[in-house]
């Protein structure tokens, strides 16, 4: 497919550049021209050559990177508004696991497809997953059109080493859309020896590594009391990150443990909607991006959130740093901006989707600025942050492909159908649950 | 007119009822009926007595009550990501104070407008609005067919007793749309002698009486320096809510400050987005609903918050106090809710616009609910507040009239011109200001 995007501001959100006015032409899954609309001419030759399958007028609104949503798990869904106000180590022993046991990979396949329609409306146009059957999330991804990055869940009771190293060859080969990192769940999931083997495998192939880290005090507290350091420490001691990666969360973290992220260039993927609807905390995000510490966003799951958003995560990760802070001057748009899109796609191995520009893979987004909050036009990135909505979203391209434009979703099936079957699974589920 | 809602679920926001299924019936600006489907047959005497202007098919969305935004300064829309990253005294000072003395009263007009259209997409059908102005606001405001409770921004400076008496006779029998509360802006901005005036109006009228409040350490600690006491203090000293009212913000208050807004029965007007975003602080909004101080919510202004959704509002009140309190059961879904629409209509004095009800002023939204974030349905309050986003407000009714839907304005004029408008403005007073 050749489609032409024309008549649009650009926020190409490579370094510096400001937004400018013109056109980009996407060839099959990747940018192949950006054109300032004043240097148009320059390039009859290359339009004429051409034959456009689509041209979309962007009628002046603003095209740039789609989201990266660092951190995820798609398939939760189900249980979205079914169990809020608790805290959670009860959230999860209580309600999530006992729940997730009754989910086949099928149901997987269905969830995830659910929070897929989701993303696109939000702009977000890859994801970093964590969750069950693997398998099932890069099906659904596949099937929509989705990128999606696994990372295994790996702990003592779900997958295993080998089928980590399983999916980590074979998902890393099988379909542009999917990637594969190795990660396992977190220290508190997972025993000495698995860990140990864990360090192993990314020695093995020398690969970054992602877990949950640091997310409430009381993680922190458990690990002390078992191993007399913190998480961080500990992991880092056993050489799991000898070769990158990152946390997810990194709540409540030490001054030593902020050394050893800047040490080993490690990301913290922070999730500010989780961690105040479940009560975690606020992350220091300003102190790592003092101390240097690279920092992306994730949403986290549909069951702690309980929205896929990249613009509440972007509002919010500003406006806790300046009460955090006790600065309004902290953590301003622009650097938000980057986290939620250039450093995202950095943290997810994904460089080649990180910027607008001629050679990278075509996963952009157009944002309505003719809504009245986005008006006046003074400052573009601080109306994104600061008053931008999901409803600025009027289309989200992955790899080349439309798939979400003006509300409607052009992922391969009806979205009453996705919806039908998510019912079926929920009350299947909530049915068994009762008994 | 005559409007049909047909086919919808309702959500009344009466005490303890729950969502049901069945259609309600607008005539001129008021509910006439609200009948449960199963009920409908005990109406067909009454149905075949109105002739319908409009039958809309709510294809089993959500009805509910429109949201109640009970602190505003809507033509602040012209500083919307002009001046962000700087704290509150240096923004006021350096910024807000010198560019608001370049508008005139038909500046304010459009600049509302803008605003107006804003708070329709996120469902708002009544404002609380303190601004340079008041009439041009009002006049605003009945163009638009927006409803707007005034109140005065009396200062130093701008405005005077005499004003205020005069606009509060005028605007609370000028209008349906329009009523006012009386008001100043703030401790620190009215000397001792205007305030005591303000006790005096008051008293005239036995009437409410609303005010910034402890926004910030630096307000509440300067005034200790002046007087010796908290603002809540000095105020309540010097007579000035003795018929009741309210505090902008409440986000620094003392024991003894809560104590008076107890007995006095004054609305704490919280605002949670602005608060972040200028780095006030966090309102102890679970210490307010543990004393039994009824709390609404208001965005605030374009130019501090920056944008004008309840939304994200009710999801920051909930996060916010679950993370303060280290609570993930503190201000659930149900509460919010209440507070962002029947408490909101309490503290503004608009009780006849609080829930659905018949009888009640026809200002009502509908709610779609088959977007991905509001699936699976387990709980509406829940999906509404945790999970909800304006992109699902598909329509807003003010006092019987359909003012937005499907993402289009009836207005009385046209959204491109209003945002010509305005960006005239804008452009005119940035470029004097850069002489």
């Amino acid at each position: 497919m050749n489609i032409r995007l024309y008549n649009a501001q650009i926020l190409t959100m490579r370094k510096e550049e400001p937004v400018f006015r013109g056109e980009i032409w996407v060839k099959n899954n990747k940018i192949a021209y950006i054109t300032a609309a004043d240097k148009l001419k320059d390039r009859t030759e290359e339009f004429a050559a051409i034959s456009w399958d689509m041209e979309l007028d962007c009628r002046d609104n603003l095209l740039m990177p789609g989201f990266k949503d660092a951190h995820t798990h798609s398939a939760m869904t189900f249980l979205r508004s079914y169990v809020d106000d608790v805290p959670l180590q009860q959230w999860l022993e209580k309600y999530v696991f006992p729940m997730e046991k009754k989910l086949s990979g099928e149901d997987i396949y269905h969830l995830t497809k659910l929070a897929v329609l989701e993303y696109l409306t939000s702009g977000i146009t890859s994801i970093f997953e964590m969750y069950l059957t693997p398998d099932s999330i890069a099906q659904a991804c596949i099937d929509t059109g989705m990128r999606c990055v696994l990372t295994s869940g790996l702990n003592n009771f779900t997958s295993s080493i080998e089928q980590q190293e399983e999916e980590y060859l074979r998902w890393n080969h099988s379909d542009p859309l999917i990637s594969y990192q190795l990660g396992f769940h977190s220290e508190y999931t997972c025993s000495k020896d698995l860990l140990r083997r864990m360090s192993q495998l990314a020695h093995k192939y020398r690969a970054p590594v992602y877990t949950h880290l640091a997310e409430t005090a009381k993680e922190v507290q458990e690990c002390k009391a078992r191993y007399g350091v913190s998480p961080m420490v500990f992991l880092y001691d056993m050489g799991i990150f000898a070769f990158g990666g990152g946390g997810y969360h990194c709540v409540h973290m030490s001054a030593g443990d902020m050394n050893i992220f800047r040490q080993l260039r490690l990301y913290a993927i922070t999730n500010p909607a989780s961690n105040l609807k479940l009560a975690s905390g606020v992350a220091p995000i300003a102190e790592f991006e003092r101390r240097g510490i690279p920092v992306a966003i994730g949403t986290d799951g549909p069951a702690s959130n309980n929205c896929l958003d990249m613009f509440r995560e972007m509002f919010l990760l500003s406006g806790l740093s300046k009460v955090r802070e006790g600065d309004a001057g902290s953590l301003d748009a622009v650097k938000v901006l980057r986290m939620a899109t250039v450093d995202g796609a950095k943290a997810m191995q994904l460089s080649h989707a990180d910027v607008l520009e001629e050679g990278k893979l075509a996963d952009i987004i157009l944002i309505d600025l003719r809504q009245p909050n986005m008006q006046p036009i003074h400052n573009i990135p601080k109306n994104l942050v600061y008053s931008g909505s999901k409803s600025n979203v009027c289309m989200t391209m992955v790899n080349g492909r439309i798939l979400y434009r003006n509300g409607e979703f052009f992922v391969g099936e009806s979205v009453e159908d996705i919806y039908a079957e998510c019912d079926r699974i929920v009350k299947r589920i909530i049915n068994s649950a009762a008994e």
